[in-house]
């Protein structure tokens, strides 16, 4: 039995079963988790940097010419982030003015920070007019004229929105485009946005556009599709020298899902881009950190309700929101294979909703009260996101080097 | 304009316009926002405890015996909880040991504290040990077994599972029961709950049922049947004093939404329980908070982006997240009446998300970058559950006295 779950399909050279205990970087996470009051998420250190050089070596062997920056908003724990910064290949993407002071206050410098948030306050203009250097894209005519008039001559990039959305399995909830939405710039006023641009002493010479979460290869030709619309507004930019296409790089959630062919999505690129001769620049968040993290939480009961059997867990949803709100299925890993067959269990947290379930009828290996159970794909988008809904709020994190 | 402006439904006597400005408690809302500098939520200290004497009002009319606790997870902020126990009338509803933590804080007595939590860790057994006067509802075997196992010979509650459910329009996020659910005890377990309980040295007392969110009159008939399946099991446990009926009361969100008769609703409880001769504790949250607060927000641009006009307001779905995991519908009332004809507009928040819209497509007097807007409904479930997501998750509260 052993065997059969050491073929999980998310096992991998630092995360996987070592006679029966699961180990993640080289540590016990049972006999890790069991030294901390409250539950933990943990994270790889080594992971992102290498998901962030996969992505490089695929654009490289198609000779796409890019800048990659790591979206903090997936997961700003301060020690990954110095982490990518001591690393010093990759810039950071901040969608808010407290982000980018973060990112500051972690080392990276402002050029090294692509800022692209949602609309513009006053005090978000002045914060940026002070930082010359960081790389601006915006998304409505209004940020533009704002940029405009705290009178620095500097460089902006557009958000433009395509008009079209791809996300995971088609996910309603992560769809960015598609029906019109608050996002970025249309075609019809994108020569508008550029004039009001030039007449603000601004030159646009970057496009942004962010079209989807979590894409796999599924979703490769509807890519496709997004690359042919950005061309035809980077064909209507002259001098335009850097296309951001934004994250939105998926990773499996279940066995069933295939991870991105990078080779495959670089080719993509490639193809539909080379002609402008322009940078392409990424921001992945969930693809660098999701993977790269795991929450632990403890056994509180295990208890047969009617025909379902719960074993309820030391936290709830308020600590990564995705399972319950956005509906993405969540793998959970016993830390300590247990003798005996699988069976089937729900697994609830620990807050008085129903919708907090981590997971519905899954088959597991025998748990029992005060065990560990790791839920996988916990480092973007979880801790980042966590309320304190219920007081239940609190948790360590901890980054394994 | 104005005249029909007033007749909103939402209008009541410490809010609505006067001379063309939102005004609360007494208060100019856009004045006292534009002394902040961050979302402001606004939460008015007479309302919670209006709408628990009208509780109490409709139960005396009917003759039902009872005793109310808040239920602090919708709203915990400290001057809130503070000003309900110097009224002194009511207890307070916890839902883990923090929240237990934060009513001692406040001031309330363990006596006045009604505790229900799900499952239960062993540091919260011993915690609730210490405290022996707190009134305990376990919802697990587990939980009875736990409690009896730190040997305090005390009563407690059984929280059961009627196996039904009922909540606001039926919607299926808000639903306690129907499916099989995580909490509480069904029926066929409840004998073998009680016998657990006895030679725990422990005594069944109470029962605590909590059966959905924000129903309202059309739910009423579901509610008949909750009491129904509440009283088969009150018929299996001799000695019973107490039936906790939980929350869910719902308040109105929008125009075609008809407040809770709580007449008819004490009505049905008097009708259902009076020959169990049985004191009814009601655990309300939203119906007490939730229509005495409002959210704050500053329109950051307005722009047309194809057939949208998006107003981009300066918080987003991370201060309040019931409108956009909810479905929950969310009114907007700009703070300052400007003139012109309505027109419809979409309220975006500013996090980077799709699904972060405040309203879409709603008719409001004109707007303007700068203008205040409150988004009503803002007084329970919203504070209590925001994130720092995107690192926008600074607000202030406060109380109007």
């Amino acid at each position: 039995m052993v065997t059969q779950v050491e073929s999980h399909w998310w096992a991998r050279d630092h995360l996987g079963y070592r006679d029966g205990r699961l180990a993640f970087c080289g540590r016990d996470v049972a006999q890790t988790a069991a030294t901390f009051a409250e539950p933990l998420f943990m994270y790889d250190a080594q992971r992102p940097i290498e998901k962030l050089r996969s992505i490089e070596r695929a654009l490289n062997r198609h000779a796409v010419r890019h800048r990659l920056f790591y979206a903090m908003k997936a997961n700003r724990f301060a020690p990954l982030l110095c982490a990518l910064r001591a690393d010093g290949r990759y810039g950071v993407d901040a969608c808010s003015p407290e982000e980018l002071r973060e990112a500051l206050a972690c080392g990276f410098a402002p050029s090294q920070i692509s800022y692209t948030s949602h609309g513009m306050a006053p005090d978000e203009a002045a914060l940026l007019a002070a930082l010359p250097e960081v790389l601006v894209n915006c998304d409505t005519l209004a940020a533009v004229r704002m940029m405009g008039a705290y009178g620095t001559r500097r460089e902006i990039g557009l958000r433009i929105n395509p008009g079209l959305g791809i996300g995971y399995g088609n996910n309603e909830r992560l769809l960015y485009a598609g029906r019109t939405t608050k996002f970025g710039i249309y075609r019809e006023q994108f020569d508008e946005a550029i004039a009001l641009a030039r007449e603000s002493g601004l030159a646009v010479t970057r496009l942004h556009c962010h079209a989807g979460c979590g894409y796999l290869d599924a979703q490769l030709r509807a890519f496709e599709a997004v690359l042919d619309a950005v061309c035809d507004f980077a064909d209507a930019l002259p001098g335009i020298r850097e296309i951001n296409l934004g994250g939105g790089l998926g990773v499996p959630h279940r066995a069933a899902d295939k991870p991105l062919d990078l080779d495959a999505w670089a080719a993509v690129i490639a193809l539909r881009t080379r002609r402008l001769g322009v940078t392409i620049a990424v921001e992945p968040g969930d693809f660098v950190v999701k993977d790269a993290g795991l929450l632990v939480l403890q056994v509180n009961y295990i208890e047969k309700k009617r025909d379902v059997v719960f074993a309820g867990l030391s936290g709830g949803f308020n600590l990564a929101v995705e399972p319950a709100f956005y509906d993405l299925p969540c793998e959970a890993a016993p830390c300590v294979l247990r003798d005996g067959e699988p069976s089937r269990v729900t697994l609830a947290g620990n807050i008085n909703e129903a919708l907090d379930l981590w997971a519905s009828d899954v088959m597991l290996p025998p748990l029992t009260t005060g065990d560990y159970v790791a839920l996988l794909n916990a480092g973007g988008y979880a801790a980042s996101m966590s309320s304190n809904h219920c007081m239940r709020g609190r948790f360590r994190e901890m980054l394994l080097c």
